[in-house]
């Protein structure tokens, strides 16, 4: 076929629908790198201004995970769940949710990504544990996934690589911000690690991509959408983004409530969000009866609930740290976790009193930027040691002078802009 | 100025409004090569999906007129006028228009351009005459200008190198069929001519690149806006192209048809539009006084018309023809003319009789090209010699087995092809 991306064009620019052939030739000249790059720039804004159908959005997701390897599960003897979540300030969900899901019976071969700006990654947080690997190949991941149930790795360099291309190139042709590009560039990595069942953890609020409740339901919709064409089983939540996730924001410190939470602790919102999206993998999957779980939501949730509480999700976690490489003394030793040598404690001090009625997730998240916690576009890595720990909740009183929120600081931590943008995250009402 | 395109490219790729300085340094950065291609291709494609508002078409026209020489004829003691058709078949106007105007005291600086597909180039016109040049530097241009009043030529390296990159660049990236690409692009090569005057001929019909009225009118309104914005006296016509206009489409043999007019005959319709034009244009530059025309209507059109019956059009045209190189014994011997020796003559015959209800302008356009007449895509030079004589018009009467058409074939002519063009354009009505 000697397609002329110009024509292809010329359709999406003028409104047109683009047939599933039609994208995938778009999709296969980014991967092999046929067509000049000025042809793909404009695709890429004429999709952004003219939009794309679901099934335009499904064809796209299937072409890009179509130009790399496909991971396959079919040999395995459970079934398969993943979780995404659109990015948030202090969600370290996954490091729980994965051994919860392994605990009852399923296999989650999790391939998670790196934090971008003032939103934290999973594999940055893994990080912190020294030793832990994530760079496996297809085959060390089915043998992690095999022996203890989940795996959390990196993506290698043969899953979808147009997404890769085309990722580049969004971000030089200024067309990132729509969900025609987002989701199916998204949901090509899910489709292509291989999961028959899918959970989508959208978060919304000012600490998230998706500021509103309208345009995160949105973006679940298409992703769902997107998820179904593709064949697989696919649920949503929205979660809210207005405040941090669990009361640590930080590499290492979130490995530390991790654990706590695995142990049966940790803070309410993490083990209540772990749990819901937990339940919903469990009901999406319609797997419940193979694996001997509850189907009523009580009960299930009991269950699930049962696996943080009796040890037994923990149990997978340090399986997985230890396939994978990692010191498993450092989780419940701290001062093992990477950068806990270089930091010192700050105290933040509340200059005044009374109820907390907010506490603004994306200020938080800058404030753990800033001490060196982020990664940044020049794609610097982030020191794992730094980071800030809350010490009141929305709801809560406080008193001036009072400290609120202790802070892990290194040498060439931006403290003084941490703590500015910390004043402005802590909202505090009349007494 | 250190600008990021990729905020500006958001802007309009979000339906906003690009400020002067914004789009000069999008043009400037395509003149100059600072910016990557794929920032120019994403913003064309943005331009051409969210439009742009008069007020930045006419700083897009302005910032690519000033991205390279601007020409400047206030050291002549006459005004300043010239034309632009937007193409046609069969349209030799300049020709004959810029004699005329010179005629009653205006000079004509006219940059002109080549033929494209079915359309005619006035310089491609011009070059079947032995010796015409038409690569005039500045300089040369402004002899000619004193000289003679009227001076055909084409664009130097020198002007709107912007509008050149940009051009071939909309060609790559899909983003040509648009007034908002399309008008400030023909705006700033007229514009960069330095003429006070303009009169813009918006063709509209089969043979045209607008095919019908409203959007011929919204082609005019944009670039009439353009040039008002940028302080010049512009006025724009409508004219038909649904048919040929006169009765010959080739080089040569527009040229002799050309000098008939110029001689008081030639056909009715071309010499209407002539007039036509060159009435709008002194009453578009307000310079009928200081001139000594009639500015009434009627005095005025006998006034032009007088040009062409007494000569003296005709001997501003030969004077230029001299000044430019060309030989002027050929004006009134066609076998002089480059080409005549190369073809014979092979008479079409109609295969109906009846009512000529339609001869249409596209397929005539298309069997000159077949012909050898056309400049194709890959830039290969027309053919001087052949070419379509029409003997009928809409509106006469045929009959089966008349010849109704007169070819100038050579070899390499794709005949076969042309004839069955022809036979397809006459369109015969019941008897």
């Amino acid at each position: 076929m000697t397609t002329d991306l110009r024509d292809l064009i010329a359709i999406k620019r003028d409104g047109g629908t683009l047939s599933q052939e039609a994208i995938t030739a778009f999709v296969r000249a980014a991967a092999d790198g046929s067509a000049p790059e000025v042809h793909l720039a404009s695709m890429l804004m004429a999709i952004f201004c003219r939009g794309l159908t679901d099934s335009e959005r499904t064809s796209y997701a299937l072409a890009m995970m179509n130009s790399g390897e496909v991971l396959d599960w079919t040999h395995l003897d459970r079934p398969t769940v993943d979780k995404h979540s659109t990015g948030g300030v202090g969600d370290k969900v996954s490091l729980i949710w994965a051994p919860v899901m392994a605990a009852v019976g399923f296999a989650v071969p999790m391939i998670s990504g790196r934090g971008l700006g003032h939103t934290g990654g999973t594999l940055d947080k893994l990080e912190a544990i020294p030793g832990f690997r994530t760079d496996l190949s297809s085959d060390e991941m089915d043998a992690v996934l095999q022996a203890v149930g989940c795996v959390i790795t990196g993506q290698t360099a043969d899953l979808v690589p147009a997404d890769r291309t085309l990722y580049a190139l969004r971000s030089r042709t200024s067309t990132v911000p729509t969900v025609d590009h987002i989701a199916p560039s998204i949901m090509s990595k899910k489709l292509a690690e291989g999961a028959q069942t899918l959970i989508l953890d959208v978060k919304v609020g000012s600490g998230a991509f998706m500021k509103d409740q309208h345009s995160a339901q949105h973006l679940a919709d298409v992703m769902v959408a997107i998820g179904r064409g593709a064949g697989r089983k696919v649920h949503a939540l929205l979660s809210d983004m207005s405040t941090p996730l669990g009361l640590t924001v930080g590499n290492a410190m979130e490995v530390e409530e991790s654990v706590a939470c695995l142990s049966g602790g940790g803070p309410e919102d993490l083990r209540d969000l772990v749990l819901d999206l937990a339940q919903e993998a469990v009901t999406a999957s319609g797997e419940a009866d193979r694996l001997g779980l509850p189907s009523a939501a009580q009960p299930l949730r009991a269950r699930l609930a049962a696996t943080l509480d009796d040890g037994s999700a923990l149990a997978r976690f340090e399986a997985m740290v230890q396939a994978q490489g990692g010191d498993v003394a450092a989780l419940h030793d701290p001062t093992r976790l990477l950068g806990a040598a270089d930091v010192s404690a700050l105290p933040v001090f509340a200059t005044d009193s009374g109820l907390i009625t907010h506490l603004d997730a994306l200020d938080v998240g800058l404030a753990a930027a800033a001490l060196g916690g982020g990664r940044g576009a020049d794609g610097q890595a982030p020191h794992p040691g730094v980071g800030v720990q809350l010490l009141v909740e929305v709801g809560q009183h406080v008193r001036s002078g009072q400290p609120w929120a202790q802070l892990r600081v290194a040498s060439g931590s931006a403290t003084a802009e941490a703590l500015r943008l910390l004043d402005r995250a802590l909202v505090v009402g009349a007494e």
